[in-house]
């Protein structure tokens, strides 16, 4: 049995293993750089976590699937970055920022291709490929319904979930679902891994949101909720938008739409209307509830108890993060 | 035996019959609107003529492969016009001019996941898929390479060749290759196919930068050699860059790269150069060259004769159109 890190190890140096070709070196320079731009490797983990949980050892061709679903996240923020004009990720240029949007939408395609080739590699079923495709569709709507939402002044939280769901969670469920899938695991244990993470998925989303307003960094300052500051759909802000009263709600949306206010002073204001909504103790709820529900899931798997402690420990770090 | 027409016929029907979610409909309406642009559908076609070759029926999987690469046909379209920033295509504005480059992104992306989808869903062997995979990485590189040719004063012939091999021929010989392995054709005759539609390709290819200079349209300033007015570097070029002594082709060069002469004034000037180079006439060897050496690697597929007669008319038809 593996822990996360040593499996995010692992996944480290298969991305440095990993060759290219060498030409054109306007196409390959751009992937190489995004692969190698300090991910964190949650999806590709996660994934072989639960292949681990029924098999005794990992094998390259379950390495490979992994490297498929972190090269397919990849392509998601290369393509994301140029929608979202951003020219900063992790501290570093975008694709797009650095060679621009047409280099940015091509290696953006070509690691979506690399991405297929290495799922399709190690794939003897369909059911792998169905796992993937499915949650690759979800993926595209997911942040097409996130750019959706951007013109509409307010969403419902029932809206929101749909949203993260496909945009956030789909990947991670996808992940799980094909890790237990390589390891040939029964098609009920798939079906409880899927849901664990999806579930997951949502509440990592949730805490996501609560560190754009309430982390240590947003709240001395160093970095604002940037969430805020664009006008973006959170949580936070569709239960504030439906517990407030009719006048306050319009005073709300209508400084949620500001663009004029300072980024930091629009956060303070936010956060009043947050406080008088209570938006944060039902984020913490809604949060806690998707938590053991997602553990629920994880307990029914049929493998002995303690080959579950990894996928837990690894739960409740991505639930307890400060950052 | 089915002809091109009755071929192209069927998959247009099939296209109509394509089912998409409704919703986000900011996604699917520009996918849709993509697919029905009036495209000849010729890679879908020849797909399904290299699986009649070898079948008594055609069945709905190798209509599903055939669809798989004509939705990634259409993605790489969709792509292609937000990267040379067209508004036009067929007549009709472009899904980036319609929609925005945005929409364009990320219903490229959608229609790409959509191919794999079909394909994967016919893919009963994973040479299917290697042969898909290997062609989708070659079109992204050619797009690449064709992007990086812009910015060269000149390219030589050989350049030009690995250009459009990959831009152009890799995915007529991929469907051609995919047609067969759909059918379990001998490993013998999958090359073959592949060989005889990729050197038609490279023909097909030169029979376009022909025509976008010595149409009828062009010639009766209908319309102007948008390839000369851009400064693509065709065969024509490299031909003539090749072939000129020193000063002329200095001149040559120049000119080329001149985006204040009238596109006409510019075109009738770069005719006289060809002219001198005498590079239509090497266009037209080449073409046939290619053309018969394809018409070689069909006649030793291993079937009878007078079943490779819809593919021999499709060939001609292509290198003999006019427009």
């Amino acid at each position: 049995m593996y822990s996360f890190s040593q499996l995010t190890e692992r996944v480290a140096r298969a991305i440095d293993g990993l060759s290219f070709p060498q030409s054109p070196e306007t196409l390959y320079l751009p992937v190489r750089y995004a692969l190698l731009s300090g991910g964190k490797h949650v999806r590709p983990a996660l994934l072989l976590m639960c292949t681990d949980l029924f098999l005794q050892d990992i094998e390259q061709k379950h390495v490979n699937v992994s490297l498929g679903v972190e090269l397919f996240h990849c392509f998601t923020l290369i393509h994301d970055d140029i929608m979202d004009r951003a020219s900063l990720r992790r501290g570093r240029p975008t694709v797009a920022g650095k060679w621009g949007a047409n280099t940015a939408i091509l290696s953006g395609d070509a690691m979506l291709i690399e991405a297929y080739k290495l799922v399709c590699s190690a794939a003897d079923s369909g059911a792998l490929l169905c796992a993937f495709n499915r949650a690759a569709t979800e993926v595209c709507e997911g942040q097409q319904l996130d750019m959706d939402f951007e013109r509409l002044p307010a969403i419902t939280e029932e809206q929101y979930f749909a949203m993260v769901g496909k945009k956030t969670a789909a990947l991670l469920a996808a992940s799980a679902a094909m890790g237990a899938l390589t390891a040939n695991a029964a098609a009920a244990d798939v079906q409880l891994l899927y849901d664990f993470a999806y579930k997951l998925g949502l509440a990592f989303q949730l805490q996501d949101d609560y560190l754009d307003v309430y982390s240590d960094a947003a709240e001395f300052g160093k970095a604002t909720g940037g969430d805020v500051a664009a006008g973006k759909k959170t949580f936070l802000f569709a239960g504030t938008a439906a517990a407030l009263p009719e006048r306050e709600r319009s005073d709300f949306l209508q400084l949620m739409q500001s663009r004029r206010l300072p980024a930091a002073e629009k956060v303070a204001q936010v956060k009043q209307f947050y406080d008088k909504a209570n938006a944060v103790q039902r984020l913490k709820d809604t949060e806690n509830a998707l938590f053991h529900a997602a553990m629920q899931n994880l307990a029914l798997v049929s493998v002995p108890q303690e080959r579950k402690e990894p996928l837990e420990s690894l739960a409740l770090a991505l639930l307890q993060r400060k950052e």
